[in-house]
């Protein structure tokens, strides 16, 4: 993907050729995911976080839309001016967006409506890249930089909403029944990797010219004191001694906020978690199935996560912490295109040298609350709503998922959710003092 | 309908296949109503009150299934177990009910899973009905004389409710383009008809043999003092003439509750009333549209109407009132048949000799709460929980609208709502006392 | 009370001096409620329906400073102006009432300066009536006439607040250690009268000359078709066979909207109720006692009193019903005059000949919706807003309690309360259909 | 304080007349502030986040109670065991806490008995101290040195809540008229200090003997990059121009949370900052007065304060960064004992060499997430639930205000509240980067 090599300020402008392919693989991994479904499907709003599929497809396309094909495109109509409105997502300096919890009442325009205005944007594009207004295309370029990985994340969310989905089902129907089996590994004792004490660079290099968000600029300096590290995951199996110790009986371990949740949720387990006959199952993109006891626990809160680590011990790594352990290691994991729609075990090999599953399986939550780095500065207009508004109430999470695009993550990644979220695809790995 | 003439004690059972014929009528009109549907417009749950289409055509099957094919048909075999849990609307004695306010988060069944368990359920009803048991016919033929009402109450709900959720779209799709339009006509100044003070007999006649719900029963005696009735519903241009009055603004006249519901919701007018450049307009099934300043006012609440009545120095009638105007009178009026699928003025010439519009057109809003007749009873198991469970917190309306089928309709026919209930086809008449 | 015995229209304006000593009677009463009170105890508003008793006691106040003192007092000049506004109660058409939830906010004036204020008010109504202007002199007596029940209505309140007040305390304070111990009696089966059918007259007979609020008039026919009703209140005894029957666990007994509350609020028993050590205990306003199993249930909803009557195989009564039945009794029994201040076991040899306890111990659930009589008139003004505008989403209830001045209570008075209420002293009276 | 100038570890044990001293002045303030109050002021609970007075000044001397006199008094005992259910705070590992939104409901034990059992407390206390069990004695020193800072806390909950308890009431009373009146300063443009970047220490020094809370230990090194600070804190005059300029009224500065915030609060300006024809006021604990434009804005949230940053080109300083000016500045301000009890304008002279009123006026929010230092370790027992269970959903502020007491103030100090929360006297300096 060489154009991606560029840096967002001068985006390669003479592989517009490459964009365009690049353009067309995202695009077409997104109609990928929503290939299973019924029609029924794409209309369900399990709850105002989630959004409706048929939303989603329409939103990332209304993205290049809004942002691209209208200041820049020369003749570019519209299909409809409603949809403006419709599609908007939160950018509430482009208008008044339409509300986030009634995204599941609006019916017309239908899925079909929806995938024709995305073939009407699709043309559009492709019309653009293969002859592109030269004054214009850095700029297109960087909106482009931003609108794909944009679509990526939304590939995410829409596994993320269809799980949710389905499983207010009590049919608890499988998204597809095709997906690639687990590999069955016995998971030994935690093990624990040392770093030293010392300044750290944290932060996007913005002299290496690969795409980063705003949120991972600027590169700075951060003093980390001397830590260690889990060599995995925390798994199911430790979780459930979590549970049977009467994690979630006792205020010892939580966080007031979080002891607050368990008991208005009634929260007994990790979200999907159900017992049936005295064994533990979970909803899984493939249906229901037996929890299996060497793969990360995954769909817990920060919350349970930090809970977790105190009544373990110990406690989450910093978010630089994790990027410190991170930075130079292989960016290899279980992403979505390994198509397990589920974190697995770790293989028994690949642990020693270094601590293993950083990247994909789950998206591991970190004790950093997500906030700016020094001296960020949010994009212009109405960019600049991507990402630097959603600065307070949230926590970092590092790593991608088992539910990512491999070529969408990197070590200075910055995802975020509230402390009470669950149905990402979210784990956690324990950190320590060093003397500890 | 010669059944129907029957009484529920001894339904005619040597007419079976009239009753079939019967059945299959009332099972197509509702496949009628949701002709015009996509598959999207079944989703959606507007409102916790509305049920997504979907459900209703799979909840009046599933009616029949649990109360005459599981009891009475020998070789019946249910389509899928899971569909008795969600499908079950409210009849907690019969198990739990899956929560209505998430009807709309279930995407499986799909609409054509849930066509194929209508058709199912159409042939077994077919096959019980051309060779009964014939122990079992009264009965069968009872619960048939239910189920078929219970049918088309759902067909007039279904309009309630795709007229809802379509208006919940910024887009104002309409329903069908081809709707009978609607006459123009010049409505005159209110008039009054007098009735003398005496006893009055109240509630269905269960001599005559035909069919009445239990909340009809048992005929009984009533006094009523002397009073007056409108000759029409309030029209449209009269209830504008109360908002530009400050209506909405004054508590005067105003239930305590209903003041408080103005101010909690910000009501400013009727539901579905829109003001576009200075000209009031409303949604209709159609579309939006100007608002017929003949037409009787629709879709207010029983606050609306009580206020309006305070205002005008009147008050709304009692059921026993509004029955005993229209105990006598023909069964006459704009119902489903007209096409219209909303009010319309009243023509000219009708309402000279008797109250006009008494039938049809609008629910008229009484001043009576919704309690058991003396001697109410409910109905032997399950079924009891068809009326009688709803006894308090709702006011009677009486009458029919324009989604009313009108072999549906009675003189002593009980609907209720609860008083802030707004997206039933809902009006009001005046009343006043014989010295006014 | 002569005065008393004079009616609305023209009350007896040669007696000013008893009416004097009528209004300092009710006034001193109001103050012996109070006496044991501490200053924190009139502070707390326990839930937003229950006033704080230094609300109360200013409101009471403020309805003679509001509609006597300052529109016939010549010379009348009020404390502050502020209290207009802090201790209107809900006249919404005399100005904006300060917001009921929050009453318990205001901790200036303090309780000294409120009793201030009643010495004030009450110097100058004595002034009043002792020199009153004589053109405004039956208007000043009308006033008075329904501005001194209004206060006996709040002294009831004031028992039922105190009650509440207190009860949020698991200290669980008495409010008398001296009140008069309940009578030991044990109760017989359940037994019924039976009335025949006929037109009956309801409501006040506006001839008689006695004081009666607007919802009580005007008198009117009813037809009410024979009956029974039962010769005493359910007991606790009673009440508790069918908690211990599961009454509180199976929806098959409740109103849709009862079982709805039951689930919501977690209702096992009666308000007030509690086990300890495997005996129920309740609340009163003497402390914490074993429930009496001979005494009238007290402290329970609508729904329960017509969840139990399904469960019995009864129903309640109408208050058309009850006031048959109570029209021609003695008014006695016990009232807040007997100094219980809880409903007591019934006197074995009283119930024979007539219904027993029909008057005194609970107020009892009517059948019957509040709603107005044929030819109801409001009040003119502000007063209007009495009674009148209460008339939705309520249940009549008749006879008066332990908490009620004898002076206060008539065959004819209509009280009334949410479905869902439970701190009033409310019990319940079953009735039957006369062949059953 | 000599005593205070010795470290956890080690408090010195030669000097208890010396702590006896400190804890009777410590007491005794709390007394002084509660003086001007009527009984009923102490009953109030405005909002779930304020307590009533009387459980202030109950709680306070509970914790002596609960956490040194019952397991070190040899012969203490209590005076109602109930208190310990009523008065603990917040310590789930103590015991279940009494309902926090519930303590505006409990009238008994009356203010009176409330101070009998300080009283009580006060002189177990004395007793213990003048005669300590040696063996204990460092203990009992070290919960000293927790409690008395503990209700030095509390004696600025109590202004906050007595001023949000009294500013309910429309007749907007005073605390106190006999407040030192604020100076009248002309207060100049903004000014703004650079400092560079470099490794700083963080938190309390262990070794220097003097106490500290546990969330400021442990020292740890950040890198701090190059920025600078405001010579001030942001005044009123300068935040009414950011009102002016639609602050209020676009999304472009707010973070999302802030945004939805302001629009369902309705938030146009700082908490009690009224307009009377024209003029902007607020109130104070000495009643309402015009606002000090030259006085720093408070009662600001820190969605506020982060707007107006967002606004001004700047941002808010980091805790490092804000330690990091501070840590050597003398220990100078508008403390409680200036007895002003609200921000002042800063004297011309004070601000050219280093930033001004960096201590007292107003705690400065600061852009940091409220998360354990690196080893942090809870305080064990139920102690440990001071401050660590409440490090997640907050934001730090920095610095002491007008209602601190100055010896309770330190440069390493951690205050921290939800980003919403408005009733503390809260404000904000501006920072930005060095090269801004």
């Amino acid at each position: 993907m060489p154009p991606l090599a560029q840096r967002l300020d001068t985006p390669d402008t003479s592989h517009t050729k490459e964009w365009l392919r690049y353009y067309q693989r995202v695009r077409a991994a997104t109609e990928t995911i929503c290939a299973p479904l019924h029609i029924e499907d794409y209309m369900v709003q399990s709850m105002p976080d989630v959004s409706p599929p048929k939303w989603h497809i329409a939103h990332v396309s209304w993205f290049f839309e809004a942002f691209i094909l209208k200041p820049y495109h020369p003749s570019y109509r519209t299909l409809d001016p409603a949809y403006d409105y419709l599609f908007n997502s939160y950018y509430e300096t482009h208008g008044t967006p339409f509300p986030r919890p009634d995204r599941g009442m609006i019916s017309r325009p239908t899925v079909d409506d929806v995938y024709r205005y995305r073939a009407h944007i699709d043309r559009a594009m492709e019309e653009l890249l293969i002859d592109p207004p030269q004054e214009y295309l850095p700029e297109i370029l960087h909106r482009l930089e931003l609108g794909l990985p944009h679509e990526q994340q939304h590939q995410e969310l829409l596994f993320m909403d269809i799980k949710h989905i389905l499983a207010q089902n009590p049919l608890c129907p499988a998204y597809r029944d095709d997906l690639s089996p687990p590999p069955a590994h016995e998971v030994g004792e935690l093990g624990w990797h040392a770093y030293p004490a010392g300044v750290r660079h944290i932060g996007h290099d913005e002299t290496d010219k690969s795409f980063a968000y705003d949120n991972e600029m600027g590169r700075h300096r951060q003093f980390v004191e001397a830590f260690q590290i889990a060599d995995r995951p925390v798994t199911n199996g430790e979780f459930l001694r979590f549970m049977e110790a009467g994690g979630y009986d006792k205020p010892d371990y939580w966080l007031s906020d979080g002891w607050a949740t368990v008991k208005a949720e009634g929260w007994k387990a990790p979200l999907y978690w159900v017992e049936r006959d005295g064994i533990w199952h979970h909803y899984t993109l493939g249906g229901l199935v037996p929890v299996d006891m060497n793969a990360p626990v995954c769909h817990v809160s920060f919350y349970e996560a930090d809970a977790y680590a105190q009544w373990a011990g110990a406690r989450l790594p910093t978010e630089a912490e994790w990027e410190t352990v991170a930075r130079d290691m292989p960016m290899q994991g279980n992403f979505v295109e390994q198509d397990h729609l589920q974190p697995v075990a770790i293989a028994p090999a690949t642990s020693t040298e270094i601590p293993g599953q950083m990247f994909g399986d789950v998206w591991e939550w970190t004790g950093s609350a997500y906030r700016p780095y020094p001296g960020f500065r949010k994009l212009p207009g109405s960019l600049g709503e991507y990402n630097g508004k959603f600065m307070s109430g949230q926590m970092v999470l590092r790593g991608g998922c088992c539910a990512t695009p491999a070529d969408h993550i990197r070590a200075t990644y910055r995802n975020f959710f509230p402390p009470h979220a669950r149905w990402a695809f979210s784990g956690f790995r324990l950190a320590r003092e060093a003397c500890a």
